[in-house]
């Protein structure tokens, strides 16, 4: 017997290759002989970079760059190299809301340069493959620190230039972007975003995600309206209309500046799929167990575990979903795409306590799982 | 696909059949064409007799009688003909520790003729076969209440007929057995008991089950010591040795007046599995599905679960579990005797929420153990 293991992260207890490690000890303990390929699987947010090179295994790198954070500081950022390549790049690495120096800029002087010149340094080395991550990101500049690191230029009334940042972008007058590297055009830049709002207006990125970055109130009208003025500039400067795509929101727009230069959104699961070649694993497989920390509607809006059984079902391989919590409230839709949805707990308990032993709950569910299959295939 | 439902009740929430025909709705909901034969299961205790009337169907009649209670009260209890041959009889419907009339009275008063009187009016009607549940009684007198109501004289000695309680038996100086109902020696009397307490000492009747009964700490010895005596001029009348046998403290009493008459204890659950057929049942199902609340290292000690697992076993059916909870600590064990132990819960929820919804979450459980195996048997 064959089993594939691709599970999301339990946000908040553990990563996709932890959840893998615990259901292949479950699995074993009721199936000896059992073959078990782990999979661990991400949407693009956080964790993405640790689930793709956990399961590429000798396919691919961790390495670390230098670049320049949020706040115009240094930051030591982390990414991946599949198959010498294609990068893996977790935005959140380099201008992440949990790291402390890029916050303590103000949200307007915030930038994305970093990301750029990550860009640019894997050019150099040849990469013209780009799988980039857009979860939690601190910054909402439009995604102009992107491009001027590119080799956009932005520039005031008077010809000055001015700082790619909701700050700067407020003189802009002028996009300037004949110097944008021209290697981007030769590249495949797949943008992994879980959400589909435009860059500006009611739902755009300033008005949605700005407040939660530090944006105030009274603040968002006026930036969204510089952020619009930069993108209707820099679209024509591009002869490339975004800014409407969904996604464009994504990251404080970097969604907007990815999809400028010749980006396409994608679902963060099925790049990953892609990345981590889950048909070939499932492929022949008896069974594929997937899972996250809390499904509900949301799963079925193309989250990994979600992705992962449309891949199992075009294959003909059932696929069982063992997750932290299973709302009840989407059970009915939920099954009709799993063989199966199970939950954590082994009888009334508390979420901490949940959270605490979700390794050894899932062991044990995964076992449980485990003796059914065997019983009913014997 | 034949799936046979065989679970205890959730006690605290659901009753056998109720357990049952939520795993059914769950399981047709993603297996409509199932076919499922429900034997809702009891181990002797309380719920005994609605279990098994449930699980036999047209085979079995309930019927009422009116006795007499434990505290020389009139009640009017409830009992079952099977095949109309076997009776089905739980003392807690005649004596039980939940009657408010029979606990007015002092522990060392209540008694237990309603018991033998039944028993006569089944022998009356030609009824050999006796099924008696022992759980949940008020009573501490020995089980002499039943001797009396069968025919057995207790006398003090001046010659004067006692009461067949604790207080009559304490100036006890005779047992005359020559009026017993000849009957009984030709009858089937199954003694369905949980636990193997002796009558007397410090771990019978009255020391382990006395306290809960209203047996004052300091009269425990007294009353112990009472007993014993009734015991050695009973067995000695009767020419028969059951006050060490297993079983014999059980209802405080009733399990030595039993056996003393003939009687054999068993296991409550393996007694209800010959009743309601589970054998017939599971030859030629796919599978079985057994539960309970709570399952834990007691359910290894022959609790009905158990039983149906060995049954199942023996037949070459697998069988899951599906309990309210499941003991972590017991689960290794319990993983040896099912093909898989689930809970409840769909994520971490409080016992309260548990047990209110427990007919759902019980449907939806069997439900995605119904996708589990189909998929598996595809």
């Amino acid at each position: 017997m064959k089993i594939v293991l691709a599970p999301d992260s339990f946000k908040g207890s553990l990563g996709a290759p932890e959840v893998c490690d615990a259901m292949a000890r479950g699995l074993r303990r009721a199936m000896p002989e059992v073959e078990i390929v782990s999979r661990p699987m991400a949407d693009g947010g956080e964790g993405t970079l640790d689930a793709v090179l956990a399961a590429v295994g000798e396919r691919g790198t961790r390495e670390h760059a230098e670049l320049t954070g949020a706040a115009g500081d240094r930051v030591r950022a982390a990414y991946g190299v599949i198959d010498g390549t294609t990068a893996v790049i977790e935005v959140a690495q380099i201008v992440g809301i949990t790291d402390a120096d890029g916050m303590r800029a103000h949200v307007e002087d915030r930038s994305t340069p970093g990301i750029g010149e990550l860009i640019a340094q894997l050019l150099d080395r040849g990469i013209r493959r780009f799988m980039i991550g857009l979860g939690g990101s601190s910054t909402n500049d439009g995604g102009s620190g992107l491009l001027h690191a590119l080799g956009a230029r932005f520039r005031d009334a008077a010809g000055r230039d001015v700082a790619p940042s909701a700050r700067g972008l407020a003189s802009l007058a002028s996009v300037d972007a004949a110097k944008l590297d021209a290697r981007l055009a030769s590249c495949e830049l797949s943008v992994m975003s879980d959400v589909d709002n435009p860059l500006c207006g009611a739902m755009g990125a300033t008005a949605i995600f700005g407040p939660q970055k530090g944006v105030q109130a009274n603040d968002v009208a006026r930036i969204d309206a510089v952020l619009r003025r930069y993108a209707t500039l820099s679209e024509a400067a591009l002869a490339r209309a975004v800014a409407e795509r969904p996604g464009s929101g994504a990251a404080g727009g970097l969604g907007f500046a990815l999809q400028l230069v010749g980006g396409t959104v994608r679902s963060g699961a099925e790049v990953v799929c892609d990345l981590v070649r889950l048909d070939d694993a499932i492929a022949g497989a008896d069974w594929v167990i997937t899972g996250e920390g809390r499904s509900d509607r949301q799963t079925l809006l193309s989250k990994a575990p979600f992705v992962v059984a449309r891949h199992a079902r075009a294959l003909d391989v059932p696929v069982t979903l063992l997750s932290g919590a299973v709302d009840p409230a989407a059970l009915a839709d939920l099954d009709r795409h799993f063989a199966g949805c199970f939950a954590l707990p082994h009888g009334p308990m508390p979420l901490d306590e949940c959270i605490r032993d979700a390794a050894a709950l899932l062991a044990s569910r995964a076992e449980a799982l485990a003796y059914v299959i065997a019983a009913a295939v014997k």
